[in-house]
């Protein structure tokens, strides 16, 4: 079956998280991603734990799919031979401090002088223009600067980092929108152009109705753990084994919930008799709830909230959602046979499509492996 | 300038955030997007907070530029003339339950009937297949089944939603790039598909190397609150007044770090004579650090830091961010003129597109305001 992106040239000159985790997106969908790699060394990543058999999990995960040719971009002659690859891309993906690709020749003004419709995408900590441009780039101090640290975590604690990389993926992901707008404007019209995605700028479009809170009325959001603004119960509670999320957001269903906890009493008292109320007095009727909880293990505790039509569920850990039924019938979790490693289990694409299901067909690259491939190509020239 | 996405339709069923978000981001980009809303009540979040003259700050962000039309799915007449808009729209997006636009005769096997090539794509909680597919979906219960939670928080801390809804905004994001893909690959072809994204996939996928660790290692990734999982200092420390971010991942850093701090003598030390060891005896690290810290204000600390060259942030609150140079120059907050709320701000769109850059046509429409429009065309036929 043709894949929707079968066709397009992508020439990845980026390394770590977010750039290939965008060249990933577009590798799933047929793309050629071509990685250009540090000769001997390449992506950092490569050298990154976890490993399977010496093999990098992490580098196996986020470049399935691709090739992988080493190249000094310092040398002439392999210069000579990225302009002929560059020739017949249609997507270049970079993720460089700013003015790093200048330095080296590649910038889009350069490039599109040997492709005039390229679309040159350029992920960064902070963006290719603006006061802080020059400034490194970390997951963590995206996350600090973006505005997300600051409501993340309970209120006597310190601000949190996601335990994920939020700046990295979130960057990836609107690149590969704007990739995909980039290219599909092409497309109808054969014009190239730049996009220019900012770590801290993602974080903070992912902020959602916090920023709103800020700009029409003038709150400051602050840590609030995991409970509701407003509702409650909504939150995390403790049982006797493991945490427990319940999530009642009106009368009735905190009703049902006071029978499974046989306190029907609690409907008639005035500090609980609205879900306003609740959420003003959502610390006592915590420390009620989570009294109850002490009879039960989460999984009890989760089936019996349920039974009773109450949102309520345990909070998994990685093996438990990795291993989860979910996670197999939606294949979130691809097995992938490597020449090194052997067989491993990667992240699938959560992107369904009925037509063009993502399709995965080669492991990730040796370093270089794809060297001898392009050398024929270079000599046939 | 003509907007890559000009000449699009999107036939908008959401409500709330995740899909809505999704067709922002379509909107953005030039496509006309008409949320199709429940006569006199319209989208939930018309009825959320904050609000600014009364108008929701919530739904003002997430529906500028697109239409709105009020219609009862339920009644022949309406039903009708939804027909006659989806004869001639591209797109398709809805979050509704499983199973609800079945039940409203709006399901893809009856929609394409109508208009072959339509894309239709479908935000849940948990899927349109899977066991957990009739579930409800709560962000708070996404951010807990998709593993996200269990490793966000401080080690003695309960497992911590994220302050913002990651469930929702990165389904958003992973379907507005499902729906590019979707429509190159009908730009190229003439086919069409459905698309269908969960938000536990979802958070998923955000999990990065995390999954990894589990599946190439067989470790399960625990909360560590904000800091690296081996190098130090690398973390968020408590000055006399509000907090800092230091990233030092090698001895140099190191090095130029102790220098600040004028405590040389820790570069002798063996606790902290390497990264690995650093990383090892990292909480006794932190307290030399903070007793430090304790003689500057955050934003002194941060400046003597960044001139040693060694990474180093505040962290921003969301009025701090706001207000900054940095979003003010990358255009990350966009002033909008609405008819009720007046001159209001809104979040900007971090994809930085040099020849189509995002353009925002109109506040977000008045429920109904474009009854009148779409009953002419109905008409006029």
């Amino acid at each position: 079956m043709k894949q929707p992106l079968e066709g397009i040239k992508v020439i990845d000159f980026s390394r770590v998280l977010a750039g290939p985790y965008c060249t990933m997106l577009l590798a799933d969908m047929g793309a050629e991603v071509i990685k250009i790699e540090r000769p001997e060394f390449g992506d950092d990543t490569r050298h990154f734990g976890p490993f399977q058999n010496g093999e990098s999990g992490y580098f196996m995960f986020l470049n399935r799919g691709k090739k992988s040719i080493e190249m000094n971009l310092k040398d002439p002659s392999d210069y000579e031979n990225l302009m002929e690859l560059i020739k017949e891309a249609d997507v270049i993906v970079e993720n460089f401090r700013p003015g790093v690709m200048e330095g080296l020749g590649l910038n889009y003004e350069t490039l599109k002088e040997v492709n005039k419709g390229i679309i040159y995408c350029s992920i960064s900590g902070f963006g290719q223009y603006g006061p802080l441009k020059k400034r490194p780039a970390y997951d963590l101090v995206a996350q600090a600067m973006g505005g997300i640290a600051s409501i993340t975590g309970h209120p006597n604690n310190p601000p949190t980092r996601s335990g994920a990389s939020l700046g990295d993926m979130s960057a990836a992901l609107y690149a590969a929108y704007g990739v995909m707008v980039a290219l599909f404007h092409r497309e109808r019209t054969g014009v190239g152009q730049t996009i220019d995605v900012a770590m801290v700028d993602s974080i903070f479009s992912l902020l959602e109705h916090n920023v709103m809170r800020y700009t029409s009325e003038g709150t400051i959001p602050e840590r609030i753990g995991s409970r509701h603004p407003i509702s409650a119960p909504f939150d995390v509670y403790e049982s006797k084994e493991g945490y427990v999320v319940i999530a009642t957001a009106n009368d009735s269903l905190f009703a049902r919930l006071c029978k499974v906890m046989d306190k029907e009493e609690l409907l008639k008292d005035v500090r609980f008799a609205t879900d306003i109320e609740r959420g003003k007095n959502e610390s006592e009727l915590k420390v009620i709830i989570e009294e109850w909880l002490q009879g039960y293990t989460a999984e009890e505790a989760v089936e019996l909230i349920n039974n009773a039509g109450v949102p309520s569920s345990t909070i998994l850990n990685i093996a438990e959602i990795s291993e989860s039924d979910h996670v197999k019938e939606r294949e979130m979790l691809l097995e992938m046979e490597h020449p090194v490693a052997g067989k491993t289990r990667i992240p699938g694409n959560p992107v369904k499509l009925s037509k063009t299901p993502v399709q995965i067909t080669s492991p990730s690259p040796a370093l270089g492996e794809h060297n001898d491939m392009m050398q024929q190509k270079f000599k046939a020239k």
